[in-house]
C-alpha cells in the first residue's frame, strides 16, 4: 500500500498518521473512523498556492469544497490563503460558519435555486459562475431588488473529451453544465450578460471532468478558452478579464494512477495561454482560477474500519467484512473506483491470502469496497486503513440502512481532534414526526 | 406515466395524490418533496398481508424496512399487522421508537456489531439472523451474558442466480450473505447453533436478491431451502421449524417491468413447499416469512421537483433541469434504474420535446434521473413528478453537495402530513466541530 503524507509504522507495528497510532484513535474515537492528516492537507493547498497564486500573475486557487466539506477544514483552507469554490447554499453556508472571506468564494452549479442566488448575493461571495439563460434572467432580477452587482462569469462546454469515467466528463458538448461555444450559446449568452445592469460581466469559466491526469488536456483546455475569450471580447465590444479552468486534477488511488504535479499543471497552462493571447493580441487575463478539489484532499484522508468476520469455502470467493462499506464510500459502487487497503494493526505481516472487502450494508456487489486484493491473514478485530478517502467520500456519504455516519477526526503532530461528531440514533432519527392520526 | 394507487389528475390539469393537489403541496411544504400515498401503502400491506399471512398457515411478512424506513411508516406497519425487518441498529431503533412489538422483528446484516447484537437481545427482538461462523461465537456469547435465549436462523446461500442487476443478485454461492449449502459449511453451521446453550435454532433464512419478477425463481429457491431444511434436520438430529425466504419480489418502474402479484407470489412458493417437504416427508415449518421491502413501499412515493431551466441547442441533447437529483435518488447511478415521470402542472398537455431530466449536483451523467423522455413543453417553474421513488430513494439518499434532503408529506383523503421535515443548513452543519487550535 502506498503510504501519503505522515503515514509511517510505529513501534507497536501500527500504521501511524499524523504521529497518531490508528489502532488507538479506533479505540478512543470508536470504529468505523475517518482520519483526516492535517499536515498533508496543509502540504497540498501549499502547493497548489505557490504554483498557482504565487507563480502566475492574477493566479488565484479555490477550494472545491464538493470534494470534502466541514466548518474545520474550510479553516485550514482559509488559513492556507486559498479561496472555496461552493456549488450549494449548504456549502456556502459552511464556508461562511468557517469565518471564509466572502469575496473569495466562487459560487457554481448547473441549477441554483432563487433562495440560494439571493443567498450569496446577500453576503457578498466575490463571483457567481453563471451557467444558463435562464439564471442570467433571475440573477439579474435578484440583483437588482437587491441593488448589488455581483460579478460574473458563464460556465462554458468548451468541447473536449477528458480521459475519465463518464460519470464525471463534464466539458463535453452534450452537456448539463453551461453552455457551448460551436452552438454559438456561449456568445449569446455573454453578450446579454455584457447588457444587463445588475451585473459585472468579468470572464468565462469551464471544468473538464475529475481525476484527469494528462496536462495536455488541461493545455488543450486553456487554449480553447482562451481562443474564444479574445474572439468573443472583440466581435462583442465588452472586455473579458477573468478566466476560470476549474478542477479534475487527478491524484493516484493505486499504481494505475500517474497524476502530474501541480507546478506541472500551472505551468502547461501558463504556457498554453501565453501562446494563445499572444496570437490573438489579448491582454493575459487579469484573475486566472483553477478549482483543485479532489488534488488537496484526497490522499489526505485515510478510512479505517474493524473487521467482523473472515468467510469463504473451498472453491468460492474470500470475503473480509467490515463495519462500514458503501455508506461512507460509494465511489466503488459508483463508478468503480479502486483502492489499496492494509491491516493496520499488522503492518509488517506478509500477505497470506487473497479476499474482498465487503461492508456491512444489506446490498451485494455494490458493497464490496476492494475486490481480491492481497492481504496478511485476517481475523475478527483487526484494523482496516483505506488511505487516499479524503475526497467524495463523507461528502457523498449516506444513512443507508440507518447507519450512521463515522466520527471525522484530524490529526498532527500527536494530537487528534473530532471535527466531525459521529451520527448516533439520534441524529438519525431527528428529523422523524409521528402525526397524530398515526398515533391513535 | 403509468398511475399508481390514488394518483387522480384534479380539474386544475393538476396531479393529485390523496386527494392533494401536487402543486399546493410544492406551494406549502416545498420542493423538492416526497410524497407517501398512505392508502397505497395500506393497500400494499394488506396484499401481503392477505397473501402470506392469512392464506399462508404459519405465514409472517416482515416489512423489510431498509426500503423506506422512518417512524411514521413503520407505525403504518405495524397497524397493517405486519412484523419488520431491520438490518441495524438505527432501523431496530426507529422500529422501537415506532412502537413496534420486538417479538415481530427480524434482525439480519452480515456483519452486526457487538453494540447492535447486544441492543437487539436486551430488547427481545423475535429473531436474529446469524450470518456466519463468528457471529454463532459472538451471539452466544453476548446472549449468555445477558442470561437471553433468542431464537436464531441461519442465513442460507441457496445457489440460485436471480434475473436481476448484478449489484442486487444476492442468492449466488459467491456472496458476502450467509454460508453456503454445496460447500458444506451452512450444515456446519447448523449443527453448531445447535449445539449451543444460549440460543434457540429454529430455522434458515435466505435472500436472493432485489426487483425479481419470475415467480418460478421463489418456488426454485422454495425448493432448495426446503429440501436443505428437511435433509440437514435428519442428519443433526435436530428439528428446524421455521423457513425465512427473505423479500426481492419486483415492482413495476416501467412497461419493462411485469411483477406478479403477492397471490401470486404466494401460491407458488406454497405449492414448491409442500411438494418438496411431502417428498421428504417432513413437516410443514410452523412459520413461512417472507420480506417484501420494495413491494410494499415502492410504488407508494412520488417525488416532486420544480423545473429551473430547459437548456439544449440546436444538434445536442436538450436537458430538463430540476432542484434534485442524485443526492435524493441515486439509483440511476447505482443501478441505471428506469423511471417515468409526468409534468404535475399541465397533465393534459401533449408529449411536444425529449429532454433528460437533469439533477442540480456537481456531477455530469451520474445526476442525470431519466435520458431523452418525452414531454410536454417544459419551462421553468412547472413541478415535476418522478413516480415509484418509494424504495431506496430516501433511504439512501445523501447530502452531497451539502444538499439538504426533501421532506416527506404522507397524503390521505386531502389532508398532507410532514413525516419527515427538510434538512436545513443548521442540519447538515449539526456534527461540525472546529477545534480550538484552527480557532486563533
Amino acid at each position: 500500500m502506498r503510504f501519503h503524507g505522515t503515514m509511517t509504522v510505529n513501534g507497536q507495528d501500527h500504521l501511524s498518521i499524523g504521529g497518531c497510532d490508528t489502532v488507538d484513535l479506533i479505540r478512543e474515537f470508536g470504529s468505523p473512523l475517518h482520519i483526516m492528516d492535517e499536515d498533508l492537507f496543509r502540504q497540498n493547498c501549499r502547493e497548489y498556492h505557490k504554483a498557482f497564486i504565487e507563480e502566475i500573475p492574477g493566479g488565484e486557487v479555490a477550494y472545491a469544497c464538493k470534494a470534502f466539506c466541514c466548518q474545520a477544514i474550510l479553516r485550514i483552507v482559509c488559513q492556507e490563503d486559498l479561496g472555496i469554490d461552493v456549488v450549494s447554499g449548504g456549502e456556502l453556508y459552511t464556508a461562511l460558519r468557517a469565518g471564509a472571506d466572502p469575496s473569495r468564494i466562487d459560487f457554481n452549479g448547473n441549477n441554483k435555486t432563487v433562495e440560494e442566488i439571493r443567498y450569496a448575493l446577500e453576503n457578498a461571495v466575490g463571483r457567481i459562475i453563471v451557467d444558463n439563460f435562464t439564471e442570467i434572467e433571475t440573477l439579474d432580477q435578484i440583483a437588482g431588488s437587491l441593488g448589488v452587482r455581483p460579478k460574473v462569469l458563464l460556465r462554458i462546454q468548451p468541447g473536449v473529451a477528458a480521459h475519465t469515467h463518464q460519470y464525471t466528463q463534464t466539458g463535453i458538448l452534450d452537456s448539463k453544465f453551461g453552455l457551448g461555444i460551436s452552438s454559438g450559446q456561449a456568445g449569446d449568452a455573454l453578450r446579454i450578460m455584457a447588457g444587463k445592469q445588475n451585473m459585472e460581466l468579468t470572464g468565462i469559466h469551464c471544468h473538464i471532468g475529475s481525476q484527469i491526469h494528462e496536462k495536455e488536456t488541461f493545455a488543450q483546455t486553456a487554449q480553447i478558452m482562451a481562443a474564444f475569450m479574445a474572439g468573443v471580447s472583440k466581435d462583442g465590444g465588452f472586455q473579458l478579464t477573468e478566466l476560470n479552468l476549474g478542477g479534475g486534477f487527478g491524484i493516484q488511488y493505486t499504481d494505475a494512477d500517474h497524476p502530474d504535479t501541480p507546478e506541472g499543471y500551472a505551468q502547461t497552462i501558463l504556457q498554453a495561454l501565453k501562446e494563445v493571447f499572444e496570437q490573438y493580441a489579448f491582454p493575459m487575463p487579469r484573475r486566472i482560477s483553477v478549482e483543485p478539489g479532489r488534488a488537496i484532499v484526497g490522499s489526505t484522508g485515510t478510512t479505517l474500519y474493524t473487521v467482523g468476520s473472515v468467510k469463504g469455502a473451498p472453491q468460492t470467493r474470500r470475503y473480509v467484512t467490515i463495519d462500514g462499506g458503501m455508506t461512507d464510500n460509494p465511489r466503488p459502487a459508483l463508478y468503480q473506483a479502486k483502492y489499496e487497503m492494509c491491516l493496520a494493526n499488522k503492518m509488517s505481516a506478509p500477505d497470506e491470502m487473497t479476499a474482498s472487502l465487503a461492508g456491512r450494508c444489506c446490498e451485494e456487489s455494490s458493497d464490496v469496497l476492494i475486490w481480491d486484493v492481497p492481504m496478511p491473514l485476517a481475523e475478527p478485530g483487526d484494523i482496516v486503513a483505506v488511505p487516499s478517502t479524503g475526497a467524495y467520500h463523507y461528502a457523498m456519504s449516506s444513512n443507508y440502512n440507518r447507519v450512521g455516519r463515522p466520527a471525522i477526526v484530524l490529526v498532527s503532530k500527536g494530537k487528534a481532534h473530532v471535527i466531525v461528531k459521529r451520527e448516533d440514533y439520534a441524529d438519525i432519527t431527528r428529523n422523524d414526526l409521528i402525526p397524530a392520526h398515526l398515533l391513535a
